[in-house]
């Protein structure tokens, strides 16, 4: 047996990770709800019984994938914290569209309709969105009234939609979708901010 | 057999909306994935086989349903072109608003990560984004270069996880939820017409 057969004997982490690095990469060719659990226990070598003893049900599975690529893009879209707010913004959005440019395919398939209706693969998203919202609200001087909070969180999903329709339609170059995204959230926190009461 | 029987013999057309409305009300209480055929049958008081008459596969039935709901949505939002682009705008996303309150249940499971990862079901909900956006820019004067466009197909996604978001958190009042979506298209509009070039 050679050291990195896929029936090699992996520690308990080591071995989670890598069934979900198998997830990971079965979203480059269909939907998060599609990915079934006996390819990814034939692709590790290892019995669907043992797999069941990493992730007890298919759902288990499903949510620790969508908890992966969060947790990557949140990462990867990670600025310096040493950077003044209004260029920690400008890194995160480049490193977001760039991020899901590099990874269109698992991100599509995430992100458009392939959670297939389950409530604890949408949680996933729900918390990437909400991380993402405070994320932003962390760099605006307070106070943080709803208004504001709503506006932002509308401008999370607003940067998603500009970003997989300019994937799938290319009118505009990378450049100037980022300026979109960046000159957007301006416009939204000023008219946030100001409007409304 | 009486008069309204489900057991009642209808004309094609008349089947195909009964069908179509069974599907429309299961989807309060599932994803529309999650809308079996069977179940739709059973309440219609037909056969599998003559469901499958009118929808040959379960993908059709599900695309009809969605179709069922962007239409609705679209015909309810869509106010009186005798008004000014400013009040017919205003109304329009009163009308999105509400309708969509009406109809959280049917709504959410659709929206939000129900599609189950269709792609046939997907492109209903792409087809009612770019009604959206069509219709907002036809509203607005000339010319429509990406950069526009692509900003108000990112306020139709704001618009959309704004209203969803406020159904379930409620830290607005409808009218401040309105006023914010109405808003924030003044906002994006002249952002993405003035800047960027």
């Amino acid at each position: 047996m050679v050291a990195n057969s896929p029936r090699t004997r992996l520690d308990p982490e080591a071995r989670r990770a890598q069934l979900v690095g198998l997830g990971l990469q079965m979203l480059s060719t269909r939907p998060l709800d599609k990915v079934a659990i006996d390819d990814i226990a034939a692709e590790a070598g290892i019995s669907r019984g043992l797999l069941f003893h990493y992730f007890p049900t298919k759902r288990d599975f499903h949510v620790a994938v969508a908890r992966a690529v969060a947790d990557e893009l949140l990462a990867r879209t990670e600025a310096d914290p040493a950077l003044p707010a209004i260029d920690r913004l400008r890194a995160g959005v480049e490193a977001f569209v760039d991020h899901v440019t590099a990874n269109r395919d698992a991100y599509v398939a995430l992100i458009r309709g392939s959670a297939g209706g389950d409530p604890a693969v949408m949680e996933v998203f729900e918390e990437t969105r909400v991380a993402f919202t405070d994320r932003v609200l962390d760099g605006l001087p307070g106070p943080h009234p709803p208004r504001l909070r709503a506006a932002v969180r509308g401008w999370v999903a607003f940067t998603e939609e500009v970003t997989v329709d300019w994937l799938s339609q290319g009118a505009l170059e990378r450049d100037e979708v980022v300026d979109l995204i960046d000159d957007a959230l301006v416009a939204l926190v000023t008219m946030a901010t100001n409007g409304g009461g």
